[in-house]
């Protein structure tokens, strides 16, 4: 009788699976008309493989191959293994409803989804992988520890920032600023919202569009939420005549960019529909193009690693020498960054791929992925070359000879999208930050009463010191109060009970360590600043 | 014969309006029929006066009053001074030309604009007063000090900030969000869009449309541009069930809003179309409410007077008391929030002006106006309470006894919008910050090029110290170099030449002091860094 696959079936199939694959079966290739695989198949009141013979039929198809085990025959192009013995490890993981060609209107049948890897130890690990992302999946961590929220009614992919979340931000963007400041960059802002005039001139309207919202109308002028920052650095860097003397120019903005994703492609912080990206635009004159780039290189490596990643891939898009005309910008400066590109990932030592016709028509690229704790790639920095707004806007400067000339620009994000970044670092980290980059760095738990006047003096003390420190004065017992502490991964709990009010030594718990340990206050202070310091 | 006038025209009738004053000529008052004042002013070709008649007429005025010196007859109601003798003092101050009432059907006209005062030593005071405003204009400092622009392609009342003008915003706002932290503020983070339906919920859509921008379409659901950071606050305290415990929760932000201005009344940053404010929302229990209230006035004092301002207008918003119907939320809860706004502000010992039937619908209200460097009040801080939203959005939170009560809910913005509040800046200063507030608080300027090198360890000194400081190493004289310095208003300049160099002893010159004072580089590292600890 037939009847509806649920999980607990999953198990009994692998078994059944299991004994067959053990039976050393054999499978036979044969071919035939498609006419008389379709009577075949009809004896069997296969009609799913009917229909698509039929569809076969109809496109001109006039043979089929199939494979045939015992009495199991099956539409197969080949090739198939040979025998049931050759198939390798694998694992039937869940059941999902679909229908059939993808198309609501047809019936739903039932889908069952598994995982084939050439051995047991590939396969063992990639399940012990998904367990462990699925642990440190930022959608679930994202709640627990109370970081971030999506609401049906606010918007889908709009992420709302809650206190720990946005303060997470605030800290990663501090950061980065201050190290951009030190380099030379120079902040700028603006607006979110632009004439749709100034996206027909930067082109995007033309080449972007499908990921832009849709116009509204002020005044009788069409205005857009904007999905790029470019255009407004480029206003400022025109509000001036500017001499070579005043390049390179960086402009750097945390700007929050707006783009369409389709509701089905929405996950968590990692694909959202408004995101804000570390942004910087570096307009330099083409004698100063390499070493930009290289200094745009060493930075990224500098931020990548205090962020606590050591792995990168490495990928540089470069035209296809064959299809030349399908590029903007003339021939001699797509050699030199191209070249330039190369030389300045050569000179920090990185191992790179060059994707031959994966530049983007306006320039070659740079992409960094960063591999996370458990071994995933995640695509995070970029860096191109735009030969094309620069002539879009006619961006000039004065150079020495007081001629007018063309710059160079780059665009560059490091973090990429501060909404993914911090997707990332939640799953690389598992939700436990480095203390350095914790919302919440140290959880004072007072034993009782007469240890909460104490404990929010220290708390005094280590917010002069600025530390994020909480004390948590509720009335609970202090083993539930650790476990709480220990639940939103907090570095480091204090727990003050007579002894430590009274002899000013600190009971110093960590998230990662076993052994309590015992300081002074001075000293606990001093580690912790030295955590914060270094970024640890 | 007909001639246009010209401004140069304006002193010459100044003197001609001086001389008949002079003459003591008396006003006497006739009364007419609407019929013979028609026959007269035509018998004069007075049209303009004819057409007012008529109109006067088919309105179904019978008489009318006018007034005469000698043989000049004019409209008009009355009173009117009895003799030219009681003019007081006045000027005529420019030309325009203005459609006959208005309407760019009719004819131009040419409209004489002038002042009028009871005294000289006022009109004086006025004039001097609009002397110092233009040269104030935010607008022109904002390009000279080159701290942000417009752009028409960008499009009208969305400023771009440029490096200095970013920084000045990010100095501001590092400021007050530190503030906010320190008095157990929460920071959060909400997206620029946000689905209409939301903004319904708010009643904004009902209320406010006329200052939101059209929705723009994301698969088939209507989304806006936000005008007010609230739903999303809101959304964010809904994630949990509060307890009173949890309660004042204080969330703030920096949020940008996007609001519909007419482009005639754009007016450079004091009004624009985006802005950021340095928004909060407080939820509370009604008895936390006054104690609330007067942190909130306490900080606004504190943040206000940080700034550079100490005379402040103040006034309180209430009830229409014979109109009580017009509002939303229970009489209980209005008089306590009246009564709690008065007896807060009382606390802070401040003057203040009630506004009979000048509260929003929704709850009372305090606005606070500053004074500025010349006497001119600018609308800046308000805190509001509100009883609307906290019903609309259903909040609730759990009292001692376990039962969900609606709490209040306060909006507080102290700044107002920091765009607005930079304008307000630029003007009270004139363009010269205070150090702290500074973009650029020192320029080096060496002599000649033997005193770029000791002028750039001098400035890396100083940036290891957090000052913001620019070397001037183009070819250009010392007292060129000083007078660009001066015109773009940085507090200190440091002559670096043969002697500085040689003897570490620094040549300082203040933006405010005539005389050049000279000290160790270490003793002028402490000034500064006093002057802005002390945000004098």
């Amino acid at each position: 009788l037939p009847k509806t696959l649920v999980p607990e079936d999953l198990p009994k199939i692998e078994r059944i699976m299991k004994k067959l694959i053990g039976q050393n079966l054999k499978f036979e290739r044969l071919e035939m008309s498609v006419d008389k695989a379709i009577k075949e198949f009809k004896k069997q009141g296969q009609i799913y493989k009917v229909e698509l013979l039929e569809e076969l039929k109809k496109e001109g198809e006039k043979r089929v191959s199939l494979y045939q085990t015992g009495k199991f025959l099956d539409l197969c192009r080949g090739p198939h293994i040979q025998s049931s013995k050759k198939a390798g490890a694998f694992k039937l993981t869940h059941l999902a409803g679909a229908y059939w060609k993808g198309d609501e209107k047809n019936k739903m049948l039932t889908r069952i989804y598994g995982l084939a890897f050439s051995t047991p130890k590939e396969l063992d690990d990639y399940l012990k992988m998904l367990v462990e992302a699925e642990k440190r999946d930022h959608r679930k961590l994202g709640q627990e520890l109370d970081l971030f929220s999506f609401d049906e009614e606010f918007g889908q992919g709009l992420p709302l920032w809650h206190p720990k979340g946005a303060m997470l931000r605030q800290i990663m963007e501090d950061f980065v600023l201050k190290e951009y400041l030190k380099r030379g960059y120079q902040l700028v802002r603006t607006p979110h919202i632009a004439r749709l005039e100034i996206f027909k001139t930067s082109g995007h309207w033309n080449f972007y569009r499908e990921s832009m919202y849709s116009p509204m109308k002020i005044e009788n002028e069409d205005y857009i939420i904007k999905p790029m920052n470019c255009p407004g650095h480029i206003k400022i860097y025109k509000t001036q005549l500017r001499s070579y003397r005043d390049l390179p120019i960086r402009y750097t903005e945390l700007g929050t960019v707006y783009r369409y994703e389709k509701s089905g492609t929405l996950h968590g912080l990692t694909r959202v529909r408004g995101f804000t990206q570390d942004d910087a635009h570096i307009i330099c004159t083409p004698s100063q193009l390499k070493q930009e780039l290289i200094e745009v290189i060493k930075l990224t490596k500098y931020i990548l690693k205090t962020f606590g990643f050591s792995q990168f891939e490495v990928s540089l898009s470069v035209r296809d020498p064959l299809n030349k005309d399908k590029y903007l910008g003339d021939d001699k400066h797509w050699q030199l960054a191209e070249k330039s590109l190369a030389e300045a990932i050569r000179a920090e030592r990185w191992q790179f791929r060059i994707e031959e016709g994966e530049a983007v028509f306006y320039g070659p690229k740079m992409d960094i992925k960063v591999t996370d704790a458990i071994g995933r790639p995640w695509q995070i920095s970029t860096l191109q070359v735009d030969f094309n707004l620069p002539e879009r806007f006619d961006l000039v400067y004065i150079d020495e000879k007081g001629k007018k000339q063309r710059p160079l620009m780059l665009h560059r994000a490091l973090l990429g999208s501060l909404e993914r970044f911090t997707g990332l670092l939640i799953e690389h980290f598992a939700g436990a930050f480095p203390t350095w980059l914790s919302p919440v760095q140290v959880k004072i738990i007072p034993v009782g009463k007469d240890h909460f006047k104490y404990s929010q003096k220290l708390a005094e003390d280590f917010r002069t010191n600025n530390f994020r420190v909480e004390v948590d004065d509720l009335n609970e017992t202090v083993g539930y109060k650790i476990r709480k502490a220990e639940k939103q991964k907090v570095p480091y709990m204090l727990v003050i009970g007579d002894k430590e009010t009274k002899g000013k030594i600190l009971n110093v718990r960590h998230r990662d360590e076993k052994e309590v340990k015992r300081m002074t206050v001075r000293k606990f202070i001093e580690r912790i600043r030295k955590e914060i310091q270094e970024r640890k």
